[in-house]
């Protein structure tokens, strides 16, 4: 007997004709960006605004319903099928003004946006019209927004996601069924996400970035996307090193739990200073800079790179700016370029490839494995030593203080081995379409990571637009798993979802 | 307090005598063989003999001792140093006849040799005197011999290893301590290990090997070690398929338990038939093939192979053979070429680096992460799945219809962790001393997972002979943890381990 009877479509179009209507206001805005920068297109996008919220509004006036409650079953489709449509419906602005003329192209940009990758098929940013720019900004942002919620709020009720370890934590519900309470976490954490962004802008306007730029990547930052509206990235600011700073605060925010920047603002400092997960990402920030800066100092030619990089402050200081500004851009899975770090040495191409699968902190934007699951990783495999000699005794894994449900260890592990077969069946796929070894290893471990710059013909200073179509729709597949944390997406492939039990 | 105390070196120190005398052994037959070809190194072949003998003896003779059952800390340090003194003695026969008069890469060779790896840093093989070609061979025997008992009687004791699923079907014996019966399972199981290698020696020579050929890629092919006698390894026989196909079906053989040979030698089939395991390796196998050989015949350019390898049966069944074999010699680690798998498409090289993180069966003489450890992870994968949507149902593994204790699934999905982070730590250090993308990542995965032949500078018509000499002794420690399972040799690391409790 089939599922599909306990399932409630209805509630689902209704959450999707919500979705749109919610994209329809951001197309608007965005529309208005063009009226003011008079850049052409204006009417193209309030077509694309207007055909947006008309659909979304059908859609939800066909789908009224009463239930409250959503099953886990309906969740897992919601997520889904939500980052989906929200990726077709905003493919709109790119085709109606002719930014991106592909659909494939336009598809891969938007699911870009969404998850928050940054990998752009564009090769000349500048010429794009300023409205479609800051859509593309803001698809960012709304992904960004999108993810904390869920990570925070829905993926720990649906059995999913580091974030279960902070259930009891996070200042938000529990228990078993979504429930409209979530409302409340989400209105605080999107107040302090709209207020970093608001600081960001500022303070980035005020470093002298154009008002525009700096809100532009002002909504990358905080979402962890790294879409910029420069062609050269941040590197376009290689002369202006407050401006790269500025950014780097905001990386490393961006990539820390939405839960602790909430505690900061209550001043409940020390849990801040408890926080096992966030000492392990301060101190991988701070060591692995160290590794990269020397590196960079010590080994790096300075001619190595295709993009001009000026030592403002001697190449000391620049050394360690673009260190720490490229492991914060691939850790927190930003994606920002401020120097092609595929161009400096053989080894720390290795060094950020092996940093696409850290990723960020579990309740930020950011994407990729994720710290806390590295921390119960190493945690349990030094116990799994002490397990082997003395077999009998009762070892759990403990973090922040606690010992962590069995489950949860399994569920972590268990996506680890999920995460690298994922990543094994994503390089096979691309290199069955024609992408050379370094490509393919590369181009998988950026996009299931969402960090946006890969290697070899995906590298820093490169973009995503020569590939091949079949390989675009992979990588925006590969982009969408890694986004929901491969079981969100994956568990809809499996034959048990569908049955009824 | 120290751990010092109460681990009894007497007991270690004796056994370590005992196992240079075997090798003595060993290595007085490698002489005869000298004498019997008149190779020109029979003095010094008889003078590594001798020393070792001495050395053995006398170690032997000083270390006397009464207790009879050894503990299981002692057990690590026996196996890990073991392995190391082994390799040390090992090193005489290249030494003393000048064959290979750099230490560094007598001790990588050796290594090599008794991990069963096959990494070769001799790049003119044919001019080495026979008999120290035969000790070259003899080493990998030797390690492929110690490895079954290993696997099979003795890593489950110290709570190592896929075998520990199989401590109640194994024909030896179960408890805490190490006991003389497990000289029981060891006579069987080297019964069969003798007799396959005779077996495949007489096939070989009868197919036109000369004996001397035969007996070493039998000694090379049941250890699934890789040393060939030929510069061109296997692919020198290309114009003889049969000889192809025998070494394709010991290769296979000594890729599978040797557990169920035993049962097989007692017609118990339906054993067989019914092991999980078994089944999973054979399906990979077949579909595996199936790919390399489909992608050979459509894709690859004819001349796209340094290797000269004729199509005697027509290019279909050349494409099959170069499949099958490399896809055995990949799988089981042993790592013979019959022709450059890098050279064939760029998708394949990818492919064959993918399978060097695949690994032969529990019990048999093959290195990597093993097909069972797969197998319970992907079972286990599932089950994740389900346990997403179901979080109170009780879902344990099962493996030949009996359910895994979940600590044994712990210590798999452990042990994966461990080793992918072994492999990243290895990628890392050999980037470090020079190696470029491709060689970094071939050499990792290659040297751990004991198969051989790598990509790029350590291609499988490379050698490991341009190296930097860091990097040998790196890839020799790579080739060590990798053989005995990771936790045998790191957890002589952990800082308990030398706490007494």
């Amino acid at each position: 007997m089939s599922v599909f009877k306990t399932i409630n479509f209805r509630i689902i179009s209704h959450l999707m004709g919500l979705l749109l209507l919610v994209n329809g206001g951001f197309m608007l805005l965005s529309a208005f960006v063009s009226l003011m920068y008079d850049d052409g297109v204006v009417q193209s996008m309030f077509y694309a605004a207007s055909l947006t919220f008309l659909i979304g509004g059908i859609i939800m006036f066909f789908s009224r319903h009463h239930r409250k409650e959503i099953q886990k079953k309906e969740g897992y489709m919601i997520v889904s099928l939500g980052w989906i449509i929200m990726a077709l419906a905003g493919t709109m602005p790119y085709l109606f003004t002719g930014a991106i003329p592909s659909f494939t192209n336009a598809f891969f940009e938007t699911m870009s946006g969404y998850t928050t990758t940054g990998a752009s098929i564009l090769s000349d940013i500048e010429s794009v019209p300023k409205g479609v720019l800051f859509w593309r900004s803001i698809t960012h942002w709304i992904g960004g927004m999108g993810i904390i919620v869920l990570a925070i709020a829905i993926l720990p009720l649906l059995g999913i996601g580091g974030m279960q370890l902070f259930a009891a934590e996070a200042p938000g519900p529990a228990g078993d069924k979504l429930h409209p309470r979530i409302t409340d976490t989400a209105k605080r954490l999107w107040l302090i996400y709209v207020g970093y962004t608001l600081a960001e802008t500022l303070l980035l306007w005020a470093a002298g970035m154009t008002f525009f730029d700096a809100i532009n990547h002002s909504l990358s930052t905080l979402s962890t996307g790294g879409f910029s509206t420069k062609n050269a990235s941040v590197a376009y600011y290689n002369s202006q090193p407050l401006i790269q700073y500025i950014i780097i605060v905001f990386m490393f925010l961006a990539g820390t739990n939405f839960v602790l920047s909430y505690f900061a603002f209550k001043t409940k400092f020390s849990k801040i200073l408890r926080d096992e997960e966030f000492k392990l990402y301060f101190y991988f920030v701070v060591g692995l800079t160290l590794v990269a800066a020397l590196f960079i100092y010590f080994k790096a030619d300075p001619s190595m790179s295709t993009i001009d990089h000026p030592m403002v402050y001697g190449p000391l200081e620049s050394a360690f700016r673009h260190g720490l500004f490229q492991v914060l851009a691939v850790v927190t899975t930003t994606g920002f370029v401020s120097a092609d770090f595929t161009a400096w040495t053989p080894f720390l191409t290795i060094f950020f490839f092996g940093l696409m699968f850290l990723g960020g902190s579990a309740g930020s934007t950011a994407g990729g494995i994720k710290i806390v699951r590295h921390l119960i990783m190493i945690k349990n495999g030094i116990l799994e030593f002490k397990r082997t000699l003395h077999p009998n005794a009762i070892l759990p894994v403990r973090y922040n203080h606690k010992a962590v449900q069995q489950p949860i260890v399994f569920n972590i592990l268990a996506f680890f081995i999920l995460y690298m077969l994922s990543f094994i069946i994503g390089v096979l796929v691309f290199s069955l379409m024609g992408l050379d070894f370094q490509t393919s290893l590369g181009g998988a471990a950026s996009t299931l990571g969402n960090v946006g710059p890969a290697l070899g013909d995906l590298g820093p200073v490169e973009n995503y637009g020569g590939l091949p179509v079949a390989a675009k729709w992979w990588a925006s597949f590969l982009m969408l798993i890694g986004r929901l944390e491969l079981f969100t997406v994956l568990i809809l492939f499996t034959p048990f979802f569908w049955r009824r039990r």
